[in-house]
């Protein structure tokens, strides 16, 4: 048996990453991008790393219109590595990019990213994952991988609830182990996606706010203070839908990032870019799953108001057309 | 009987307008400043406004150094028109700028303002006093009035009770008043504090951590939203404290903000200058009081940190000595 083909839709920080290490590993991976597509052909895909450097000289790269035409081959495995703010472009390829028995998987930020993908192709089963990582985009097919890499993957179930350790799990678990990638299988998707969202929620959105890196955030009491409630508000959604957090998880996220280098978040290099902010997976959709489970996350909202205020004002004065494209550095 | 002679601490927007109008109206005016009274003996006083331009040619001012030796002759009324930030640096000067039966007027922003000038003069009547104006500083001795003027006074009691309309309270509104300013007395001054920072607490953060003028917030839905959940809070607040609001007053604010000109808030032009923020007035006490009665100010306590944030980073950036000074600009 062969190993599984991968199309990886995004060519950013993180489809760049970790498509050149699947490639690198000997998957066959196809690459779907809006952009970037002529400068992959001639240059190839370049990641430096501190895990070693990869370069691939002969790339199967496509642009989104030939994926629409149906003119890309189908996979085993489709990777969703788009900004959430681009999902809406890229749910109408995915019937063609896949064949009977191929998983899609969601490596994205936020809350049920997983829904919409879901409903896109029905007949098939979709695994979210989450990845820790600080990675740039520097360039077309240019990546640059700066620290930590881990990617936690849970089977995606439209009830919600724990979908155990999957078949489809433990293959994507095989395959990003089998690239060199440090991969956590868990059962519970929802409550890896809120976990996630304790340490976002609050270091994204006042980094942006406040334009500030973590490690400013943490030495200033006032605001460190105020990282911690909003930790406590996610922890407290997460509890009142379903998933309750461990109480030694928020000093926990709060020392790893006293112990964090002090990167920019990914949220606010988006900002900082003028690229659209992901506010609907981060903040959106927490927000209203609390609400309809009775509880309030009253900080968080205040944040995100200020942040739709911030990003609005943003998408005016950036030009339409302006350069778009994915990164991520802070852990996200 | 001669006119009440007036001893204004600070030759800012606010000391600068409402001391040139009691001098013009007739009053022996004294000024005590920090800086600029070289420029002002030399050059005189100089208010440009709507309501009729004033030039003092001839103007009785002393640095804070005099004062401190007790080189000015005492007053009848001293007016303590500095910022809050600056109040501690001139509790000192009172006892010696007052005589048997002087009043002291706290002509400033914020909650609690008239406590530690009590303190400092226990034998005095202190008055509070809030100026709805927009008014700036625009060089040594020179005020650029743009709207509005307004203001509200009532006297102080140590026990925080509605102290009614007195002698102290009336003498004032009848100077003001022939000075041809909008005076309006009232007998809670507690009560009229929070009321004002039903308006202050929401648009002067905000327009910091968010850069943006009264109008912005209002038109962009979400943080007109949340200026209304902070206009609440400060509500509560004021009811926890014993001061009930009318529940048509956030309403009324609300209007009244939308048909204003889009003025910047006081605490932005104080940011924009890099002068320290009026927080512990504005944010500290309010939330402290409301905490101490039960009531907790979520939101607010939480732009009070993104505040302190953003104080302490321009504290560090701005050079020690840079030009401080009063100015006021949105109704403050």
């Amino acid at each position: 048996v062969g190993a599984r083909s991968y199309t990886v839709i995004g060519l950013g920080a993180i489809g760049g990453f970790y498509g050149a290490r699947l490639a690198a590993a000997g998957h066959p991976v196809r690459f779907v991008t809006r952009s970037d597509v002529d400068a992959v052909r001639d240059g190839g895909l370049r990641v430096e790393s501190p895990l070693g450097d990869v370069a691939l000289a002969d790339v199967e790269v496509h642009d989104t219109e030939a994926a629409r035409r149906g003119e890309v081959e189908p996979s085993d495995v489709v990777v969703v590595a788009v900004k959430t703010t681009d999902t809406a472009d890229v749910l109408a390829l995915l019937p063609a990019l896949v064949h009977d028995g191929s998983t899609i998987v969601a490596m994205q930020n936020g809350l049920g990213v997983e829904g919409p993908i879901a409903d896109a192709v029905p007949e098939h089963e979709v695994v979210g994952a989450m990845c820790f990582i600080c990675s740039n985009r520097v360039g077309p097919g240019r990546i640059r991988h700066l620290d930590y890499g881990r990617v936690t993957v849970a089977h995606h179930r439209r009830d919600g609830a724990a979908a155990g350790l999957t078949d489809e799990v433990r293959a994507v678990v095989d395959d990003l182990a089998g690239a060199g990638i440090a991969t956590v299988a868990i059962d519970d998707l929802a409550a890896a996606r809120w976990r996630k969202l304790v340490w976002n929620v609050p270091y994204n959105g006042l980094s942006v706010v406040l334009d500030a890196g973590t490690d400013e955030l943490m030495a200033d009491p006032g605001t460190r203070r105020l990282v911690e409630q909003i930790m406590w508000e996610v922890v407290a959604g997460s509890t009142a839908c379903g998933t309750p957090v461990d109480d030694s998880f928020v000093a926990e996220m709060l020392d790893d990032t006293d112990k964090m280098s002090p990167y920019a978040t990914s949220m606010k290099l988006d900002h900082e870019a003028g690229r659209p902010l992901e506010l609907d997976a981060i903040y959106d959709a927490p927000i209203r799953a609390a609400a309809a489970a009775g509880y309030e996350m009253v900080r968080t909202a205040a944040l995100h108001d200020q942040l739709r205020f911030l990003d609005a004002r943003s998408r005016r004065i950036t030009p339409a057309g302006a350069a778009r494209g994915t990164s991520r550095a802070t852990p996200s």
